[in-house]
C-alpha cells in the first residue's frame, strides 16, 4: 500500500505525523511531500521537518498510489487549496477511485477542486462554504465512498483507522490499537 | 512557563510532538532539546525533525525551568536512560521539585536516575524492572508529587494534560479540547 501525504508549512503535527505514525505501523509506505519547493517545512507550532520529497520531484499519477492524504493546520490548509498542482493531483486520485482524505480544515482543498459535491463530509467546524452542493455531517469521521473527511487533531485516530479500513487494513487495528495503548 | 523536552533518534512521534503541540497551544514555552550531539534527528517512523537545540548549548539547571519531559520510542528511550548528562538533568530537576516527566518506555530513565523509588508510576509494559521499591499501577497516567509517568502515544493527551494541570493551566483545558475536537 502507497499513500501520498501533500503537506507544506504550518501543518497541524498530529494529524500529520500521528497519521503518518499509524500508517507506517501498519505497514502502509507513506511519502511525505511538501508542496513548497523545499523539502524543509515547518509545523504550525514551530517544529522544523524534511520531508521524503518535493512534488516536483515524484510521478503523483493516481494509478501509481492507493490514497491522498492532506493534513490540516494553517496556513497549509489555504496552501494546499490554493495550489493548482494540488488541484490537479486531488482530482486524479478522486477520479481514478483512489482514496482522497483530507481532515480539519483541508477539506476546502477538496471543495475548491469540487469534489464534495453531492458527499456527505465532515472538517473543522467553519471552514468550508457549506454552499448546499454537499452534506456536512459534523461527524468524527465521514467516509462517503472513495472520499474520507475528518475534524481535527482530536480525531486523527478516526481519521487514521477509517483510512487503514477503507486499504482493507482493518484487521490489524486491534493489535495496533493494543500495541499503541489506545483504550 | 518553559518546559525542556530531552529527546534523541527514535522519538515516538505522537508522544513527542503532540505533547509539544498541546503545550504551545497553551502558552507554555517548549524547548526541544537533542541530545545527541545533532539538532537534526530522526524519529521511530522516519520522520526528521530539527530540534530547537542541543542540550550542550543550553542551560539545563532546574531553576531556569519549570519542567522536564521525556518521550518514548526506541532507541530513544534507551538513549536518554544511558545518557549520563541526562542522569545529570532529571536528579536536578526531580530534586528541586521541578516536574519530571516520561511516557512509554523512558520511565526507564527515571529509574536508572533513581527516581522511581517509593513512588506510584506507570509506563508502557514491560519495560520497567519492577523489582518492588516503587509501585506499578498500569493506569493512563499517574502524578505522584513532582514525577508524572503515562504509557504510550495512546495516552498523549492525558500526559499533557496531567503536565498542563501540574503546572496550573488546567483552566485552559476545556477550551483547548474544544479547539481541537477532542470529545
Amino acid at each position: 500500500m502507497k499513500v501520498l501525504m501533500l503537506i507544506s508549512n504550518g501543518f497541524e503535527e498530529i494529524e500529520a505525523l500521528g497519521t503518518v505514525d499509524v500508517l507506517r505501523r501498519l505497514g502502509v509506505e507513506v511519502t511525505t511531500c511538501s508542496v513548497t519547493g523545499l523539502k524543509k517545512i515547518i509545523s504550525s507550532r514551530g517544529i522544523p521537518i524534511v520531508c521524503d520529497k518535493e512534488v516536483s520531484d515524484i510521478y503523483a499519477d493516481a494509478a501509481l498510489w492507493d490514497a491522498v492524504v492532506l493534513p490540516g493546520g494553517q496556513p497549509n490548509s489555504n496552501t494546499l487549496r490554493d495550489s493548482d498542482k494540488v488541484m490537479e493531483i486531488v482530482k486524479d486520485f478522486a477520479d481514478s477511485g483512489k482514496l482522497t482524505c483530507a481532515i480539519c480544515a483541508a477539506p476546502i482543498a477538496l471543495e475548491r477542486a469540487g469534489l464534495l459535491s453531492g458527499r456527505k463530509v465532515t472538517a473543522y467546524p467553519g471552514c468550508l462554504a457549506c454552499d448546499g452542493s454537499y452534506e456536512y455531517t459534523g461527524e468524527k469521521v465521514v467516509r462517503d465512498g472513495n472520499i474520507i473527511t475528518s475534524k481535527g487533531p482530536g480525531t486523527m485516530y478516526d481519521f487514521a483507522f477509517e483510512i487503514a479500513n477503507a486499504l482493507g487494513l482493518g484487521n490489524k487495528l486491534e493489535e495496533l490499537k493494543a500495541a499503541m495503548m489506545l483504550y
